[in-house]
């Protein structure tokens, strides 16, 4: 699908369908955070993906809102370097759930509130961190994907040179 | 263009020509960071774009490699409230960026090491910070768009289950 479209389409969706997820999908998907720009190209974000669902629940458990996890086909959980900013882990994860969703998979980023919890069982290096792990899976046809979903409006989040001019200033 | 092609050519390049960005591509632009996700849909972004070649040489004051700014045609700087996460910008960010592609417009963000006086000149309020400004325009075809710029290997980017498991763990 046009990029475009996939960016003003793709809603954070919690709700999956227990249909796997293609291979070829998921290699998309990871690839297409692997080829994410980043600070100086220091590329501090590693990925680290599963599919079982055992595994899934008991990430889930370092999280206070990881419902997402149980129902997800597939989780990937986004890790930085000490050095690294979350700014460039959610550069990756954008990228990801861009292309996930324009091969129909949902996705949503979940928070992993005890990081001791989340760096333990994926046995990250020292200070290496979580900084999401992103739930994916086929959205389930009976919940609403919530397109409508509230934006603020655009002369609030669009500003020109400065915060206080109104958007008519330059365009 | 497919968002898969979009997303995964797309290259940060910090050179461009004169050419003005087109108005439609730049409302774009806009939206497609607009439209990103982010937790509990708090929407602590805001975006302040211009395409003021002088306002864009004294932004790029407020950081050291800001050269980009200089060369664009446009510059966005992505805001932040207080609470809200540099991983949320970042997902708008790399919307707009990979929107902007999907448009034949290359951009690069560039830091704000001095954030006083990246606040100051934008008129922020209190507590809220710059960021990155992400420099766009249409790509110099004099300068190579490193496409090629080398990622690490896939099996170190990508685990599975773990950080110490090889990729073909479970695949």
């Amino acid at each position: 699908m046009d990029a475009y479209k996939a960016i003003t389409t793709k809603r954070d969706t919690r709700s999956y369908t227990d249909e796997p997820i293609d291979p070829e999908v998921m290699r998309r998907v990871l690839q297409a955070g692997r080829m994410a720009g980043s600070s100086k190209n220091t590329q501090p974000v590693r990925l680290i993906a599963t599919q079982d669902k055992a595994w899934m629940e008991e990430l889930a458990t370092c999280g206070k809102f990881s419902d997402p996890l149980k129902a997800a086909r597939a989780a990937v959980a986004i890790v930085c370097a000490p050095d690294g900013s979350d700014f460039d882990a959610g550069r990756a994860a954008q990228n990801m759930m861009v292309a996930a969703w324009n091969e129909g998979i949902a996705s949503c980023p979940t928070s992993v509130h005890d990081q001791d919890c989340g760096r333990g069982k994926l046995g990250l290096p020292e200070g290496w961190r979580v900084v999401v792990i992103v739930a994916l899976g086929h959205p389930d046809p009976k919940v609403p994907m919530s397109l409508n979903a509230k934006r603020r409006p655009w002369e609030e989040y669009v500003r020109w040179e400065r915060w206080g001019e109104p958007v008519a200033s330059s365009q």
